[in-house]
């Protein structure tokens, strides 16, 4: 009753606000924000930075189902401004201090012939943009069907855009580099791309985070933080005006949240600036999410870890199955009646192998993939019980491999392939997380190929959302740690649930097995799909020749091996993988060393030189420890990176190990050429490596 | 590799069998089976009864996704023909054991062009026909989508029809009586009728079991037997050509069916005779479902209850829901802060005096229905997590009540409404039965209210037959009994899963409450729904004239008081509800003296007098006792009932106590006149008590 007296007492407060425009300056002043009702009652809202306009007029609101506009005929209640500047610790991250430094104007609204309010909350911060839209508790309104959100973001021009298509299934397409008039005439051949499932919009969209740059060089990203019961975001495109507008992922039957009133949408970002390296230093999306939910974090452990993995991409013959029986009925075949086809992966020995081999080299985990009853018929989308998540090949030894394991101080990495069979998923989740706590089994990474089951679901869409937040927080409870694949792109949820170390959600190394990745891919992640949280990248391959396997598979790596050291720093992750085969880091011990040494959590990170599409130069203290490690990559083209080492403590003496590409090293022709080279640096040394096409430098400091 | 060879081989030897039309007879030889192939190599059926056609040739087989005919184009590989006579003990039932004497054709068949292969097999026994189609492991096939089932019943007349229009997401429609000419211009106005979930076919169909009798009285049953991960079946309507065609129920993209090779379909089901007591007596639909997969069934125990219930519906203001606040969110809302609506039905003192209720009228149970938070704001398809299976609201006391009523020796029964909500049930699933098991429930009552979320689905649709047997099967590892309303109609499967103690799917006596069942109704359902299986039809209502509750409800009972009494015998169950308040069973005791008398499991079953939609008499014993119950109604038309006692063991004599409406008695103007007498008799007495228009008579008799 409260509740709605505060209600009735504001609106008739309300009545007497006038509704023009209302601006939002950012701590620095550099950006503002500004926003009104415009003639039809619609909520409008721009941004500028500096003397530029960021985004021009846009429209805000949404369509109810069936086709109500709740997106005009609003009037202001009442504006409240608010600032705040705090510090937050994250359990871990690029850096071990975070500042929340914004200013905050809260829009109430009413729309006239309804009665219903609607919320908008802007959040504004030197580095950018964030508003969501809030659902209140009210007398009118409680259960609400959204047939599409209207966001636009109206930008100035025809920008560069670094773009995968809109899809409501995958993230997994190359990345395309082209001006926004470009896109419609390049869509259609990236959509050909194989992909195990793919929902194409049926309007021309891209995906979030969508990083632009425009002819005056801004750059700008848009994504959106903090994604709870709510269906992710594309942003359709008008190539004409250059006006992006929300495009959600719907259901089956065409609609895109189910919503509650006291809810409220993500956030949706902007993150500005004229320097490059500030889109990769911003902390928006994490600061726009909730604080952990996780009260004893002390379980949550950043790992470095290898697995049985890259050899079931290489054409080697190792196989996730067990058999080649493929009429599996799970729960029924017996397969210890099976005949093993003797190329399995995920036996006891090989397994074993692997723990000694992280043992001897100071990893923390083993991931083993195809260790479960399933593999043989793992139809996705006309199967739903394809796999047991409780149920061991004869051949996996659980309880052996878990004393041996923790006999040499290993953790083996559970791995739950979903083939997206989600509600029986749901159904296994409590035993398969029992499973794994009885096993001994800390982290999990859960995989979701196909098309989605239940049947009326996208991988993107509200339900889906609320299964992997679902499958995070049941995991807390277990204290597991997930690392997800092919889930929806990330909007740093992992602030509020720590133990969500990392996920995929993008064309990972993977694809390299498929001759898929550009030799640009990586200089662009880090601003598009790393911008809402760390991705499991997997790197390290150093046998880039897959012909070498004697497999029909002839793929080549797109990378030289020293850009494969060099992505353990610019590729964050609290987990990576050492991905490739033991026998290949036996082969070149001297390189492997700086995979061993590299850190997985930081105490600070520098942005040392970025260009989306180009190069990213980066480099991080180690948390805790007096050692920095340093990446650059660059693209398809030779450059010389420039590396001020100005952010060592002055006045002290280190030693650097640069792995450096050979002279004559290339990607395509040469690409395991390294030179690596010792040498004394302080805070006034500025190295200049030369870095092969698509190559790389890596940079271990020590104390001396 | 056994299995392989052995189809490789019997794949030549069918090379050479001939495809001629087979024939099989029934044990007594009153029905005959034929099946050929048609000139398009389709496989076709026939049917008939003594001299008379029952059914004429009719297609079989299958449309597979996208649009690929797997009905044509077959060769015979094989036919094996087997008989078998055996004899079954049911865990409860209308008889203490149950005759399987059936014949068995199997054809196997290859599809040329394909190499598919498809088995059909027929039984056939003396009150009817079953067949099915299998699908055998096999090389070629493994996955498939099934776009259409095409299995024709091709009759041959326009019969009279007890129907209901074909839908895949209710059965609660009233029930029709008309030519199968009459369907097409009689289903708008039915399908009008105002139901919480409705998914109409787009085709002319109806639902089975239906219910046929020809114009030379025969009386023919279609409905289907052990309906396992496949859609549930109704029939589209020919009328012009009086074929009946399956119809499966689809997700709502489109599929009916996702199968693997190395499974069944459900039998399709004729149960014909010329004498309609034959069809209610009829075992066949049980016989062609599997044995108990239940080895321990001593907790299964046929029940006779009452609960807190019908006052929900009586409009006495009576409230599921604990408060009027109904912006709650499950997990969040903190109850004990909310005001309560102070008519809240599951509170602990009210459950207490139906406890007490229970315990000294010798009832085995209470159900309980509002005991769990979640009630204000139960928004079917809109709301996701909706109700929680744990969490009692305050004024519900579970251990307390738990305590009392085991000092009573009184069971409560636990009601799961899932509101459709079933991704969340399964959800909760196992903590639900736990916090059953822990708190001494060994009932559940569920309910599917309202459309289905996951979002895909329908009630019929196989994802959803799934989902209930999976609920059997889950409650059956707890020792849980199961009564689920508004699921897909039964097709025996109690049979297999003994816990499944009763089901509603079809129109309750809920809808007495809406003015809803007409006086025909229950002299219907025995021949349609109850085919399938016992029903939980909660009959016992006294008090017909709900305006006497002082609400808004004028709606008046379609039945007398002793029909009500009847109901007890001729809508078999081994779950019976009293249904009335308390204070109605006080006001009539001696009426009631029968519901506390009659049994609810049973040695031997007497299908007396029967015609569908006029009339039915059944007498039963009472198993391990010497009593005998007997239950006679009639629709609208008063009628007298010939009631031969000579299923009573020779040379005893009996006391028969009579309940027989009133002389005046009339479901409209006068339905609670009744008159109660005595009356010695013997297996030579023949009773003709008068029935009222929508009247009954309901006699019990033990020894003297």
């Amino acid at each position: 009753m409260k509740r709605i007296t505060f209600l009735f007492l504001t609106l008739c407060i309300g009545c007497l606000t006038p509704t023009i425009a209302q601006t939002l300056t950012s701590p620095n002043g550099k950006l503002t924000l500004t926003f009104h009702l415009s003639e039809a009652q619609k909520p409008i809202y721009s941004l500028s930075y500096k003397t530029k306009e960021v985004i021009k007029d846009s429209k805000m609101g949404f369509t109810l189902q069936p086709h109500y506009s709740f997106d005009s005929g609003f009037k202001v209640i009442k504006t409240t401004y608010s600032d705040s500047n705090t510090t937050w610790t994250p359990v871990w991250g690029e850096n071990n201090k975070i500042q929340d430094n914004h200013k905050e104007m809260l829009i109430q609204l009413v729309q006239d012939k309804t009665n219903w309010l609607l919320n908008i909350r802007f959040r504004l911060f030197d580095d950018g943009l964030g508003f969501r839209y809030e659902f209140p508790v009210q007398k009118n309104l409680r259960h609400f069907i959204i047939k599409e959100e209207n966001t636009e973001f109206s930008l100035t021009g025809d920008h560069k855009a670094f773009w995968i298509p809109g899809d409501y299934d995958t993230n997994e397409y190359p990345i395309t580099t082209s001006k926004l008039s470009e896109v419609a005439q390049l869509i259609g051949k990236v959509r050909q791309e194989s992909l195990a499932a793919k929902a194409p919009t049926k309007s021309l969209a891209i995906q979030t985070p969508l990083m632009l740059k425009t002819a005056d060089h801004l750059y700008i990203n848009i994504h959106e933080a903090s994604l709870v019961n709510y269906p992710a975001m594309c942003l359709n495109l008008d190539d004409k005006e250059y006006k992006l507008t929300s495009n959600l992922t719907p259901d089956k039957n065409g609609n895109r949240g189910y919503i509650q009133t006291g809810s409220t949408t993500p956030w949706r970002t902007i993150v500005v600036s004229d320097d490059a390296r500030d889109i990769l230093a911003s902390n928006l999306i994490l600061n726009l999410n909730e604080p952990s939910k996780i009260k004893d974090t002390s379980w949550i452990k950043p790992t470095k870890y290898i697995g049985v993995w890259w050899e079931y991409f290489v054409g080697g013959g190792s196989t996730w199955a067990y058999t080649d029986t493929q009429d599996i009925v799970i729960g029924k075949t017996d397969y210890t009646k099976l005949k093993p086809n003797g190329h399995h992966g995920a036996n006891t020995k090989h397994v074993e192998d692997y723990i000694d081999f992280a043992a001897e080299n100071g990893f923390d985990a083993v991931l083993v993939e195809g260790w479960n009853e399933g593999w043989e018929d793992n139809y996705a989308y006309v199967k739903e019980h394809i796999y047991s998540f409780t149920k061991a090949y004869p051949d996996f030894d659980v309880q052996a491999l878990h004393k041996y394991a923790a006999s040499k101080g290993i953790k083996i990495i559970m791995h739950h392939e979903t083939t997206s069979s989600v509600a029986d998923y749901e159904r296994q989740l409590p035993d398969a997380f029992q499973f794994m706590v009885d096993n001994g089994y800390s982290a999990v990474k859960t995989g979701y190929v196909g098309p989605i089951s239940p049947r009326s679901e996208y991988h993107d869409g509200q339900w889906m959302v609320n299964h992997y937040n679902r499958v995070v927080e049941t995991a807390a409870q277990y204290k597991i740690m997930v690392d997800s694949h092919e889930a929806v792109r990330p909007t740093g949820m992992c602030r509020t649930y720590p133990n969500w170390v990392a996920q995929e959600s993008a064309r990972g190394t993977e694809f390299e097995s498929f001759n898929g990745n550009h030799p640009d891919h990586t200089t662009i992640l880090p601003f598009t799909r790393l911008m809402g949280g760390p991705m499991d990248y997997t790197p390290g391959i150093f046998e880039g020749d897959l012909s070498t396997y004697g497999g029909a598979n002839k793929a080549q790596l797109s990378t030289t091996l020293v850009k494969q050291l060099a992505l353990y720093v610019t590729m964050y992750s609290p987990l990576q993988m050492a991905a490739d085969l033991i026998q290949n880091y036996r082969k070149y011990p001297d390189a492997f060393q700086f995979i061993k040494d590299v850190a997985v959590d930081w105490d600070h990170s520098y942005i040392l030189e970025a260009e989306p599409g180009d190069y990213i130069t980066i480099a991080r203290k180690a948390k805790g420890k007096d050692e920095w490690y340093i990446g650059g990559i660059t693209d398809e083209n030779a450059r010389k990176a420039i590396i001020d080492l100005s952010f060592l403590p002055k006045g002290q003496k280190y030693q650097a190990t640069i792995y450096a590409d050979g002279k004559t090293a290339n990607w395509k022709t040469n690409p395991k050429s390294y030179v690596i080279s010792t040498k004394k640096v302080t805070s006034k040394t500025v190295l200049k490596p030369q870095l092969a096409p698509s190559g790389g430098v890596a940079i271990s400091i020590k104390k001396i």
